[in-house]
């Protein structure tokens, strides 16, 4: 196995056969980008046709449990569902409304009988859905929609109304042309007593695809990306459905019209309930990267061919990646794209491990939430910057449709703020970091610690989920921060990584206790705080991808492949203490010489990287027929290489591993 | 006038009455964005008929000299193409190929009978061209372009040829569709001898629009963005023009067929014609600073009506653009649009006196070229920053086409790339820099000055064109570096920039005289200092734009509107150093406890403005017709605004102005 056969494995991780099944499974023809602008219908027929076509492959089913129907098996699910960001983003999306946001409603917010008479439909097609929770009006503050499913115990019916305008749905996916029913979020009024938001199914249209009585459609009409995607509004107009038609595992209404539920706190419940659909913002992270490893791919490939300028004293035409500015570009936002993979990885195991039941606390499910919500958030940021910096790096040709970059950009644009607002996601991520600090500080303090640190209360709230003992061991062994490498060691990055992140919560916590006084405004200091409190989010995601980045080394044989991932590591490090080290500078983490170290390192990391470029695209492995493209159109006219020449240099790469070494 | 107006006069320049002018001509039926996505020919017939309505506009004649027909206003014309910048930019770049690039080509590289021959036809739109210079092979380095243009002497002719696929002309605009004519740049060769680049106007179809024998013109096709524009691929197989074709003002063919230059040193002559083409990379600064204002504009209205979350302890909910960190996406770009609106009202106006002949230094020119270059790569770059964080500042909403955003996007996004790559025309500008350094040095050191320091080169390289005294008067009254208030004193701003700017051209120049070693390797060392050259030439540009601000608030009248400007310019001084200040902390330039006090400025100068933001997008005097969207469908109904609170809240904001002082 060569080096990027090797490097491949550990990035494809444990459902790395799914993977390979995948890579075989999608025919390029029905899940790939159609050859150039088609008309809107027709790219959301083939996106339909496409999506259809995946009911035939394990991914539907392996996302559910036995009693739904599954196979249990929610990781290969999730892997698979991956996948298709490789593919028509399109499809990708709408098969995540269909399977994850439909689907995943059904059989996270339902229950048996809701299961046998919805989900078989889901699996198969046959029964199209949507999920309608978005509104015009609200869209980040869920709590607030306005929407509302009244209880009519005459009846014993439930009537959904779209009180106003803004309470209109809006951007549903599914919505405009092919779905049939939807499961619609609303204020739950049982008896006059509003219980909170909760979820109910509602057929939207006839069996001749008509909208049904009380429903109207609308189109969201042309989008920056996504044709292929029938984004609709819903506006309800008194519509009644049977009780039995509210997906009530949270929260039911019995047979005497009274409402029930086993979570008191209606903002725990509301919490509880939401924090059921991770997968979608799991899923999306997962396409985000795997949009951004296509881009990637193609410009470095290009830039591995194109060649500008003339050498000083030379005839030699440049090869472009071997400008130090092009690599600046190009190789920390590869490095990062390895951290986010293997740490989305990580994710999903941990997801599939509670989905699957073999990890079963709250805390695990909490902390769930807020990796996927940081994760979801620093990748498809990711995705945004680095497509559009490949664009860039590849001129002119960039721009021409053909050559992928302009729908990988407008697809992925609006995964920042679909499935939550990048912003909001990241305060979550820090108020759960805030809570969890306030129990340890609760924690300490009923054990009768009155003389503790912040310090020690920070110590207490850090949890190294992944590879735990292995960080510890490293931290343990680490020169310490003072000493003249500790930037040279791993065990020196964590520490530096977490030590950061534990100042920020440390200083964001005393920040946010002045909302508690007397005369504070609680808005103002939260708002005073909230730039601190996002970087705060930032640096502990930061921390967990790093993490997540080390343990995936410590997986991997010993060898070329994994002293190759080691300084993609070290890239991955470097460059993200540089972009912050205004930070470490201003807090006395890093001297005045030893932050012009680390841009000195990027430097030569870059240029330790360059000749395995070639092997850290391919560990990607991403299909030759998936990433076809007229980029390479003529370049090996000028160019010394051609496809073999690739080939041959990959080889040649590793063989330049191993002499270094 | 109230405080918007007065604002708007400072940012509408010089040919303020042009922007008027254009505001009331430019109608949005005929220039506006199509309603949604029409058919690819339909738009591009669209772009064309309003391509032929500018021609009943003083603009194109404006941009050419009385002897070619023109007017000599030179200003007022690249004013008024920018002014199509906030129109369709299929428009805009179309126009730009027809007027600015071809017309360019034979008004700056043409004599007299070309002018005669060709300029009405420009004019008049009778004669639509092409600018044919990049190549599928070669983009940014111009002077390795491999079509020839060979002189016949038997005939009389020069043959124009396309000798291998990467020689093709590439992404030509106006090329795929409606071209007769192009403006094709080739190595010409007279007798066996190669003479470098030259141009040769080719015809390249005829009367009946069919391509004329020899010519093979291709179509780009689809691309990201600019729909309306029909790019295509020029190939010449041995096409045969009269000698009279080249555009001889800097290299001719004479009746003995022997060539002439004025200019002897081919070098030299090459890159004196390609300077004379720097209106086009003015005008794609100018067109990309208008559509982000757009942006803006629609941005920060967005903000300023929609309302999510509720205030703790409070049901009122909260308008996003009172948070924190949206004010801190949208307010410091804002401020770095305002400056770098009038750093390029500074430079049209320069571009101005060198083209109407009141300027005519060799210097002048030299600075007017970097100057476009690095003016060019940070608007264009800011551009695409912005919008993308414009379009994220409106969620959902942003991403749906009827919101503009879509096309603002795709359509600017090549502007990084096109009329030279950013990364590229930073190093002309630096490249520049260090050519003046030399030159400062060379003869401090003939003056017999054996002794003196780099400083006294850097001191002597530094030009002030733009408010020259009074800069210097600014930095001479500045409590110097080291006092306590440096930063809160707008000579001490100055003196930050200029002093960053010494020092990394200092650095450079040492580090870059390394190549001159032995045993040093040319492009090992520029390559090592390749991010260093970059950085040189952001900090040259970003103290030209605070120059070119200072002044321009310099000349607006005591009161609150300059007061205002004052504090905008505060915020582009704050946030530039913010994100720089990493380096101004690793060179002993700021205290770690300075750089902390520059974000809280930031922090605090955001909330300083907030009550101003509806004042400060008015300045910019977009028309409503033009920013015509659903943006805020529906969110009057959850707002206390209306259109009308609009504007009383701009008037109530006014008053609050003079109340805080």
């Amino acid at each position: 196995m060569g080096i990027a056969e090797q490097i491949q494995t550990t990035l494809d991780g444990r459902w790395g056969e799914v993977r390979q099944q995948l890579r075989a499974q999608l025919d390029p023809d029905t899940f790939g980008p159609p050859a150039g602008l088609i008309p809107l219908d027709e790219h959301r027929q083939r996106t339909l046709d496409a999506v259809l076509q995946m009911t035939k492959t394990d991914a539907p089913r392996d996302g559910l449990t036995i009693e739904q129907g599954g196979t249990n098996e929610h990781g290969a699910s999730v892997t698979a569902f991956e996948m298709l960001g490789h593919a028509d983003l399109s499809v990708y999306v709408k098969a995540g409304v269909q399977f994850g946001l439909f689907g995943g409603a059904v059989a996270n917010l339902g229950t048996q009988r809701h299961w046998d008479e919805y989900l078989p439909g889901m699996l198969d097609g046959t029964l199209l859905g949507c999920f309608a929770m978005t509104e015009t009006g609200h869209g980040s503050d869920v709590q607030s929609l306005l929407t509302t499913a009244t209880y009519l115990p005459d009846s014993d019916e439930i009537e959904i109304n779209t009180p106003s305008l803004p309470a209109r749905k809006d951007y549903i996916g599914n919505a405009a042309r092919d779905g049939h029913i939807a499961a619609v979020f609303a204020q739950l009024v049982v008896d006059g007593e509003n219980h909170g938001v909760h979820c109910v199914l509602v057929p939207i249209r006839d069996d001749s695809g008509e909208p049904r009585d009380g429903v109207t459609i609308g189109d969201c009409g042309a989008k920056m990306g996504l044709r292929g995607v029938d984004n609709g509004r819903l506006t309800f107009d008194h519509v009644r459905v049977p009780r039995l038609n509210l997906l009530n595992r949270y929260g039911t209404i019995d047979d005497d019209g009274r409402y029930h539920s086993p979570i008191e706190n209606p903002s725990r419940r509301f919490f509880t309930m939401l924090g059921t659909l991770v997968r979608g913002r799991i899923s999306v992270a997962g396409g985000a990267g795997a949009a951004t490893r296509t881009a990637l791919t193609l410009a470095i490939t290009y830039g591995l061919h194109r060649k500008q300028f003339t050498a000083p004293d030379s005839e030699r035409e440049v090869t472009i990646l071997d400008y130090r500015g092009h690599q600046r570009k190009l190789f920390p936002r590869l490095a990062r794209s390895y951290a986010l993979m293997l740490a989305q990885n990580a994710l999903v195991e941990q997801m599939h491990r509670i989905a699957a039941g073999e990890e079963t606390s709250e805390e695990a499910q909490r902390e769930l939430e807020a990796r996927a919500a940081g994760i979801k958030a620093l990748t498809t940021e990711h995705a945004t910057d680095t497509i559009q910096v490949c664009r860039e790096a590849c001129g002119g040709a960039g721009y021409l449709s053909v050559n992928r970059f302009a729908d990988l950009k407008a697809d992925t644009d609006v995964f920042t703020t679909f499935e939550g607002d990048n912003t909001v996601l990241l305060q979550l991520v820090a108020k759960g970091m805030l809570t969890g600090y306030k129990e340890a500080f609760h924690e300490l303090d009923t054990r009768g610690a009155f003389f503790f640190g912040a310090r020690q209360v920070t110590e207490a709230v850090i949890e190294r989920t992944i590879g735990g003992s292995l960080i510890q061991r490293l931290i343990s062994g680490s020169p310490g921060r003072d000493a003249d490498n500790a930037l040279s060691d791993r065990g020196g990055h964590l520490d530096l990584f977490e030590d950061r992140e534990k100042h920020l919560l440390e200083t964001l916590a005393m920040r946010l206790r002045r909302a508690g006084d007397d005369d504070a405004d609680g808005f103002t200091v939260f708002n005073d705080a909230q730039p601190h409190l996002l970087l705060t989010a930032r640096a502990h995601i930061e921390r967990v991808i790093l993490e997540a980045f080390v343990s995936a080394i410590d997986a991997t044989p010993e060898g070329e492949a994994r002293d190759l991932l080691d300084r993609v590591c070290d890239l991955y490090v470097m460059s993200t203490i540089e972009e912050n080290r205004a930070w470490f500078l201003e807090h006395g983490r890093l001297s005045a010489s030893q932050a012009k170290g680390v841009t000195a390192s990027v430097d030569e990391l870059c240029d330790a990287l360059r000749p395995h470029a070639q092997t850290l695209i391919d560990a990607f492995a991403i299909p030759m027929a998936w990433r076809e493209t007229e980029l390479l159109e003529f370049l090996g006219e000028t160019s010394e290489d051609d496809g073999q020449g690739v080939a041959r240099r990959s080889a040649t790469q590793d063989e330049a591993v191993s002499a270094e070494r």
